[in-house]
């Protein structure tokens, strides 16, 4: 059907080859410049070192420098950069496609400015590229979706979002599978907005299981009341995040609550919620998961300091996000866990 | 301080007397005529038979032949019935209580009526006892709160629903704890309809648990992108579920999403939708787990039962219930498990 060019041979973008080269299409894996490991692996064995499953057999890997053969010819290009990898992504990568074809990057999070301002990747990207005299297509992915097990074909359902609908609906041709279902959305900073917090707030989650191990024992069974209260106050900021940002709809919200839980039982987010939760502070969690950079809670910060710069402007309300703050002091600042229950309650 | 009556000695308002009587209160345990040898085992040790702590040494146990006396001087009754002893507490209790004293009930649900409105159950006692000249203030419990993670002090957030902001207030004082936090509201029919669908909806969660049981082993990890797929849609019907019912704010979805979370990882309801998961049908799996009753997922059939008798008059639109329908043919028509995924997806 067509030639998809996959940028970034992470966990995300190689789990992309999987339905990419199950509906038929020629897809094409390409290692950034710190993949390089990756990508000779997948040549040697067919598969990412991380999976438990082959590459189809058609799937194709290049290194970074085999980009322009990489792209050449292609019909779609998946970005599958980290966070760290935006600017990287935007300066390397987006200038050498062509502005027919499309880009769906599956990097999500918000960038903040100095005047507290969050910027969706997509619009970071095409203010970049458009100065640059480009015109490209540039949509995202957003929705609960874990690498390993859309590896495993199990039954997923994601948003794709991006300024023009009939774009949208030819991805979802391409890449749409008995078991990766997609949602078209043309509110982008609601998508991405609406994803931004999962991983402060799955933190947030598991620093009550922490703290529950640290009452009860580290073999005690999992507790889940103040996982759902803590749920039920992430959801309510996450709500005011998408209001402050003019981009509340009930399916952006309804992604990031999906976003939301898988997260909470997704890999080292959780592991440092736990660890913090049970009386270390960042530095010695850090340090006990082996200096782990914890990129996903970059966008948490960023988000935080945003609101702060809006609330001292008059335009947001501290109040609203209790349980973000008290995330950002711990990360950020290094203070001990002590969850403000009572900020969580309403009267009304 | 106060003299708190509960009524109904099973797991939920057993668990509702440690809180009441830390605080100071006077606590009178009254079983149900179903309660007996629960009431028997708690006079002879002191402890509710499926609690693994003592209740505090001042609680006091009646059988139900002495509700009067259990009454005497009450400040507050706690109703502890299920949904199976709305009409039994109606008819048999609230007669005996005294206008000036609140009522606080912890039964979650809805009535449907034949005309397919979905009623609560505070309104339903309140039409009663006003059909019988009482005016009585009756009260309810909303959100994420199991019993037993109660006795053993978890924290735990719930909402407290009335019509009187000021008895709510009073009620609070009495139950809050620092581990039982309590939010305060006036829309009872907001709160109630809010956590109406949990237990159908975690049902439907854990289908997908047994979907993937049957794909990859019994024995094998759990896998969350289609346990989210699921929370997200159950999300957007509990939503529009509220829609219907004129009853929509942030913080009545907030307590549901909360309520449903915690709802997932409880007991019976999960064990049925994984049975049902792996390729049971709904007596099948009823049998596997003794002819359990089921009494939580009766409230999602009322539900279904009220949306469709709506759908058939134009007042609401089935397509936004694809979720809901299905939970229902699976437990009220036998059918099996086949998630509708692609209505899950939107296009906007």
């Amino acid at each position: 059907m067509a030639v998809i060019t996959i940028v970034g041979a992470g966990m995300m973008g190689s789990a992309l080859a999987f339905p990419a080269s199950e509906n038929g299409n020629d897809v094409r894996l390409v290692g950034t410049p710190l993949d390089r490991e990756i990508i000779d692996t997948c040549l040697k064995t067919g598969r990412h070192p991380k999976f438990e499953k082959d590459f189809l057999p058609g799937v194709q890997y290049f290194q970074i420098e085999e980009l322009s053969s990489a792209l050449c010819g292609a019909d779609l290009v998946i970005g599958g950069v980290s966070s760290f990898g935006v600017e990287w992504f935007g300066d390397f990568v987006l200038p050498k496609i062509e502005d027919s074809i499309p880009v769906l990057s599956v990097t999500k999070g918000l960038w903040d400015t100095e005047e507290g301002e969050l910027l969706s990747y997509p619009d970071i990207w095409k203010k970049k590229t458009e100065a640059m005299g480009k015109k490209l297509s540039i949509n995202a992915i957003g929705g609960p979706c874990t690498s390993y097990e859309l590896v495993a074909h199990d039954q997923t359902e994601v948003a794709f979002c991006g300024e023009d609908m009939t774009v949208l609906r030819r991805l979802k041709k391409w890449m749409e599978t008995d078991y990766y279902h997609i949602s078209l959305s043309t509110d982008v900073l609601g998508i991405e907005s609406a994803v931004a917090l999962k991983n402060g707030y799955a933190l947030g989650i598991a620093l009550t299981i922490g703290l529950n191990q640290k009452e009860f024992g580290i073999e005690s069974p999992l507790h889940y009341n103040s996982q759902a209260a803590v749920f039920g106050q992430a959801f309510k900021e996450m709500y005011k995040l998408l209001e402050l940002q003019g981009a509340w709809s009930l399916e952006n919200i309804a992604v990031g609550t999906g976003d939301l839980y898988v997260t909470v039982y997704g890999g080292r987010t959780r592991l440092v919620g736990i660890l913090l939760g049970r009386g270390m502070n960042i530095d010695e969690a850090k340090e006990a998961l082996s200096g782990v950079t914890l990129e996903s809670l970059v966008v948490a910060k960023r988000v935080a300091r945003a609101i702060r710069i809006k609330a001292s402007k008059g335009k947001a309300n501290l109040a609203d996000f209790p349980l973000l703050i008290h995330v950002d002091e711990i990360i950020s600042e290094g203070k001990a866990v002590s969850i403000p229950w009572n900020s969580f309650t309403f009267e009304k």
